[in-house]
């Protein structure tokens, strides 16, 4: 098998999953299910994944590296100004939660009984807060952000972020999510900004 | 059955039900599995609550009143003080949220598939962003904040709270979230104070 072929199974079988997940749940859906929705050979699947629980893995930092790239591309002239214009990809979060959420869900109660699980649940939360944190810094270094603790700050905002998300996903029609979220940092980086 | 008797009985089968959804999740616990762990009949199940799903929801609204009441204790002399003053409830809501949280999960996966459970789930994020929207105007009246739009800032307040607690319960000793719930309010009430 090419490497090419052999990505493009990967990426099948992720997507197969996917939809498993998101239709029957994470604990419903089994790998059997999963290749017959992929169309490949149980050897293939444990070809790419060990295991039912690696997909789910790979399906999560999958997700969240998209997120990654796109906050990357959000550098703008201040970091205030950066803070805000990250609200905007909220709606793209949102529209690609909507279909995850009950498997994220499943997913985290399996995290509250698992370690590895809640390991790969938990790094995200530390990742955001480190690069948040960062952001902190160059904000106070560059003179637009008071001389505050980076890291409170970064969970400031990080725990903002997470609240907005919880509440978009099961209340998508309840409010202008989108509107919200960049008042919301607007307010914020009114407090933080010198 | 006496009033008293019967109001003890309730209890008992709440008690009850909360031990059986935290040890076998709210799917895999059954009507049976709750009588038996309460000693009750059926009978006397079905006198008190019509179903399973609605001994959730009351198990969910008295978990949600019992922080109202904290919150309504919490009243200081100015409403910056108050909300700061509010995250000292903060380990009493994790502590009893981490035996309920794999339900909750559990919960939040039959609402996003069911119109009754979603309206009880959602109902207290409306709720407390109205009692926080309340405060905040009464913050304005009294001078100690700026003259913000005090549903907005109720959102942040809220989902700051929300991000807070999720990550407390998914990582309880990733942070001292007491310690970052009072700094991330107190940098929030910095940037809303007049």
């Amino acid at each position: 098998m090419s490497q090419q072929r052999s990505e493009e199974t990967r990426a099948h079988i992720l997507d197969a999953a996917l939809r498993r997940f998101a239709i029957a749940g994470y604990n419903a859906a089994s790998v059997d299910d999963i290749c017959e929705e992929a169309g490949v050979s149980k050897g293939a699947f444990y070809h790419h994944f060990p295991s039912k629980q690696s997909i789910f893995i790979a399906l999560l930092e999958g997700w969240l590296s998209t997120i990654d790239g796109s906050l990357d591309a959000m550098r703008k002239q201040t970091v205030p100004e950066t803070f805000v214009h990250m609200t905007e990809i909220f709606p793209a979060i949102f529209a690609a939660a909507d279909e995850r959420l009950p498997m994220f869900l499943e997913f985290m109660i399996q995290a509250s009984r698992n370690e590895d699980i809640w390991k790969a649940t938990i790094a995200p939360y530390r990742h955001y807060r480190e690069h948040f944190a960062q952001l902190i810094s160059d904000g106070i270094a560059e003179g637009s952000l008071k001389p505050v603790d980076p890291a409170v700050a970064a969970e400031v905002i990080l725990s903002l972020a997470l609240g907005l998300f919880l509440q978009g996903v099961l209340d998508p029609h309840g409010e202008d999510w989108e509107h919200i979220a960049h008042e919301s940092m607007q307010v914020l980086m009114n407090g933080l900004a010198k």
